[in-house]
């Protein structure tokens, strides 16, 4: 369980960044960490908080149409560190990989309107009743057709996003970053890279080599924390930096020494997370990663 | 959820194999699989079910003392096919360790005097506030101390088990299979060898090259699925056979191909397999083990 209300230990000894503080300088804020907020909201409080990137999903950005979520975050001068999401390439069925390229090339242009740094692509879990996991990770390699259809004059980059095992079976079948970089190294880097999340990757064997293999692809960073007793939902299994079992300082000094400059995300999906005042949630955060992303990033 | 009572389409189409049935030749059930019996009560089922072979645990042959339990076993002229577990070499205090040694001498004499064909080592996992998995995961170099104390008269090898990634923060920090047999190999095989269990490394990249690197290591084979969505507690998240997303016939087969002639064992931790009769419980998995897994091992 996380403290937004009650802050733990490192919390309570480290003051709220006041915002301007130049250690918030890369500091981004993943609208998934604040779900119940809308678009305007989360952008609003990133400004408030002096938290001066923002990470957008998809659907909040079609709650509002995408020219008024431009608009939006053009009028509030935060950077969109990425867009979540695209990817689902496992599908068996040539019509529906085709239906979600389709999708990939929309999601395309809303990350190049918005400004984003990157497109995160989610891999894609075993097809229903499908228990060929090796065909299903062939299929990833699909991404170099999404990958044909970036504009380098967009700015916009692929980020593959390895996923912790967890979620193998129906999300994910990118396990590891070092398969996540076996298909990223064929295509191009400036339209490939990988994403970078301490969830997702803390636990794997040699992350560091793999993380120190990355360098020029990391396309995003994003942090949040492994806790146990893992909460009931895996869904909604991430805490906050600091409550859990990552080191911090390790990973991201890693992501440093690959020469990775961007933006660094803070993504929590959690229930308690979630049900809190968002206001508290970004205090904490902004505390937490002071103390425990910044310094070493 | 698993289907203990409504047979699924799977358990419908097999029928339960009876007594004596040559496909159950090399069947064992996991103690665990029926959480709620005591070993009197597994090993009357086993014997009554036709399933040869058992796994059976310390703490239920602690309840009744070892002299009972090995005269219970051995006037049902079941196998042992695994004594539950010893292990848990994370500890950074000496002191903590010495004292999961002589634990585990113990758990050796246990599975000697049982006549177990192995002893299942669960790695442990990060010590309280400790976030160094490096160091935990070179600290469980330390099992050739125990590989040291086994007696090869006995015929108790040493099965070190790697566990999926979702245990490696608070249960294990060998999370692949891979990992399992570098730590492995130093050691003699007589004594050290590694458990496969198919929810452990199913999502694992590159498994089928592990377990042919096995070949010769591999000291026990226990099979349980995975399923989703994952069941709120991590710990009891496994299901049966058929119920999930793993291809039994195809990790069978590689196990098969390493050369292992074991038994194999159903090992399900599951809140709803525990709630449900136990009788039922052996039925169905029987049915799922010759339908899925027998024809490939």
């Amino acid at each position: 369980m996380t403290d937004i209300d009650v802050p733990s230990g490192i919390a309570a000894r480290t003051e709220t960044p006041a915002p301007g503080d130049p250690r918030l300088a890369r500091l981004s804020l993943n609208q998934k960490t604040v779900d119940r907020w809308s678009l305007q909201e989360a952008v609003d409080a990133c400004v408030q908080h002096g938290v001066p990137a923002i990470g957008v999903w998809r659907e909040p950005v079609a709650a509002v149409g995408l020219a008024t979520a431009v608009r939006m975050v053009g009028d509030s001068g935060l950077r969109v560190s990425s867009l979540c999401r695209g990817g689902f390439f496992t599908a068996a069925d040539p019509a529906e990989q085709d239906r979600a390229h389709d999708e990939n090339r929309r999601a395309l242009d809303e990350a190049a309107a918005l400004g984003a740094a990157c497109l995160v692509l989610v891999p894609g879990g075993l097809p229903a009743a499908d228990r060929d996991l090796r065909g299903a990770r062939g299929r990833v390699g699909g991404c170099g057709r999404t990958a044909r259809a970036t504009r380098l004059d967009t700015g916009v980059r692929l980020a593959i996003e390895p996923m912790h095992p967890i979620f193998a079976a129906d999300r994910g079948v990118v396990s590891t970053l070092a398969q996540a970089l076996d298909i990223a190294e064929p295509l191009p880097s400036e339209a490939v890279g990988v994403a970078v999340d301490t969830f997702h990757v803390w636990w794997e064997p040699g992350v560091e080599e793999q993380i120190a293999r990355a360098a020029g692809r990391i396309a995003s960073y994003q942090v949040c924390e492994w806790i146990t007793p893992l909460p009931p939902d895996a869904l909604l299994s991430r805490g906050m930096m600091g409550d859990g079992h990552i080191d911090f300082g390790h990973l991201s000094r890693c992501v440093a020494d690959a020469g990775y400059r961007g933006d660094v995300e803070v993504e929590i999906f959690n229930a308690d997370v979630w049900a809190a005042d968002g206001h508290a949630v970004l205090d904490t955060l902004a505390r937490r990663y002071v103390e425990l992303v910044e310094p070493h990033v």
